[in-house]
């Protein structure tokens, strides 16, 4: 029954895939990628070089997967625990508080914030990495579409350039409390991000910013041309 | 006439330390702190070793002080060409689009953005580099005081956790810039941040979030055990 061996296999496979995962993802949030060799990470496994090298061929394609799989599995876990019924802008600050309290209590979530700061100084335009933001992009376009569909949010808002700024808030927030804090102070940071936007979400279009300078003096050298 | 001679030298020193810094700010700039060697950045500056390590002894020592020179020089720019009658979202949104204009054209401005990426995940909780945000969250802190003060921004914000939060949105704004398009998208990204800042500021305390689950849990428990 080749078959059925074959899938015996498969599944051994990818159980050790998971297992080199989660260790590796337990040293790069402990230590960042710089931090860590490959032969420490393949010890760590307790695998034989040659095993490991059928799974991943370098630190930085084991650290891509790691951050995938970590994100996937935060971003799954936040999902899950969604409400339904509440409200947009509840499931927002539902969510990025979730986020938070697995970010810090879970060394494996951890990792999508230490490991996400390194790969992301390691990879530019084009990159698989950059690609990855896709999937947490998605997930608060959506909440922002529901928002807005609801009449809970502005209806001026772009539901993606809208997430895109928002995620770059979670980015930087994420950032600089590693640095501050090695990511202990993120509950309290994220409080203060909640603070600014959800009243940012919900305000009229009225309280929106000028545009920019040069379009104003365009328009006014065009004013001043038809007089 | 030693003390006269004593000048010279030091405005000699200080003129050849201002070489390198430019120098090493459009490296930097260009291909990141592990993009470029210590003796490629000496070779580039035209000086010996002798006298190159006369003003810096290690890679991480220039990068640090490359940092603080051009980090200081972008803030005194966006703070000269304030306009002390603008309104402090006028000068807010002014100075943000100013920011992003220099950074964009510039090289040794870029250096802030790219150098600080780099110089963000290489330090930590009490690190030199942490200590340098200062700089930059003491000038947004005061113009969210003003702000309060004229009664244009809500009366509930406080100005320093406010700064943190608006200083984290740059920071995050900056490092996906960097990734997605190399810092070209700076001032595209930066309208998508003030379209949302700008509102948040001026919002009353009505529309702010409902305090966390845990919070809200706790008040419930002590009415309970009230009644």
């Amino acid at each position: 029954m080749p078959t059925s061996n074959t899938r015996v296999r498969q599944q051994r496979a990818e159980r050790t895939r998971s297992l080199i995962i989660d260790t590796a993802a337990r040293m790069f949030a402990e230590v960042g990628f710089d931090g860590v060799s490959l032969n420490d990470l393949i010890s760590a496994t307790g695998m034989s070089k040659g095993a490991f090298y059928f799974h991943f061929s370098s630190k930085d394609e084991l650290a891509l997967a790691t951050f995938r799989v970590k994100q996937r599995e935060l971003i799954t876990r936040l999902q899950a625990d969604a409400e339904p019924s509440a409200s947009a802008s509840d499931e927002l600050c539902s969510a990025m508080r979730r986020r938070a309290r697995l970010i810090a209590g879970d060394p494996t979530m951890h990792c999508v914030v230490r490991l996400g700061a390194d790969l992301s100084v390691r990879s530019g335009p084009g990159s698989e990495y950059a690609s990855f933001q896709e999937l947490g992009m998605r997930s608060i376009s959506q909440l922002i579409e529901r928002g807005v569909h609801t009449g809970e949010f502005g209806a001026h808002l772009e539901p993606r350039s809208t997430a895109r700024a928002i995620f770059a808030w979670v980015v930087g927030m994420d950032s600089l409390s590693l640095l501050d804090s090695g990511g202990r102070d993120l509950e309290e940071r994220t409080e203060e991000v909640l603070a600014l936007l959800i009243p940012a979400l919900r305000a009229r279009p009225s309280t929106a910013p000028e545009p920019p300078i040069r379009n104003r003096t365009l328009k006014t050298n065009a004013t001043k041309a038809r007089n």
